[in-house]
């Protein structure tokens, strides 16, 4: 597996991701009918460093995962970071989210970031919830019924938090 | 003190509310260095419903305060509003802040908004804090050095929330 930059080119293997996500509404707070230039449009803002998790095999590349890093704020708040992770239907259980958030904290370092934030992980999503901890990210914030799941109503969603910094990936 | 939706013959005032704000980079993350159209930009933004609070004196009127009114997340998360408010500079201790409040809390009730959540209060902003935590809202987060004061330092910033409601404000 590889991680690299997304090109323009990668439109179509983004949206083959991005859409049975944004369409399931069970991890981000999107519109589920969102289209998908709104999509691509939300994913690759020109403020989003976009990258892909892609596997190669002979001359075929398949694009297994995405992630976007920015500043989660500006100013006062320029030092922390924020990342939103995607992950190809048929990808699951094979480490791409956990090799792309690798990945993306050491972007965050090398950019000098000093923490990273993900400021809306829906607590029903325990499988991610349990990676972010085990990558050490620490709940520091519990939003109350703050996400309407499709089938389960109202859950929590989760504020996580871990610092960035050299030399404790 | 009448409170009402801003037009745009309300930018000057809006300016010479937000340029001290953030120029003194104390209270909202946002570049101290900000430009008035970017300012503008950014709290006049599409989806912001945006109010100023003013004094009414004869034939003048004098803008006390302002503040935006948006859904903080969109899809699942909808239903969480998220508020900005800033307070001319010669009109603290006035009740600007509290009375902006309370009528963000009732547009957000008419909107059907069920809780109202702020992403990022400075934790050395003490007076927000307190009139906030006045105004119904618990500290469900705690960012911990999300924030670079210029003269403090790291500070925390805090996540706060209450639920919206009829008949709880």
């Amino acid at each position: 597996m590889l991680i690299r930059p997304a090109t323009d080119a990668d439109a179509d293997a983004l949206w083959a991701i991005l859409e049975p996500v944004i369409r399931a509404g069970e991890t981000y707070p999107l519109p589920r009918d969102m289209d998908r230039d709104s999509a691509l449009a939300y994913w690759l803002a020109p403020a989003h460093e976009v990258h892909v998790a892609v596997y190669e095999e002979r001359d075929r590349e398949a694009v297994l995962g995405t992630y976007y890093l920015r500043a989660n704020t500006a100013g006062g708040g320029a030092h922390v970071a924020n990342c939103g992770y995607m992950v190809a239907q048929d990808a699951p259980g094979r480490g791409v989210a956990r090799a792309m958030c690798t990945h993306s904290l050491d972007r965050a370092r090398a950019r000098g970031f000093r923490a990273m934030q993900f400021n809306f992980v829906i607590s029903s999503n325990e499988r991610a919830v349990r990676l972010w901890q085990h990558m050490g990210f620490d709940i520091v914030g519990r939003l109350p019924g703050a996400f309407a799941h499709p089938t389960l109503g109202f859950v929590d969603a989760l504020v996580m938090w871990r610092e960035v910094r050299d030399g404790d990936s």
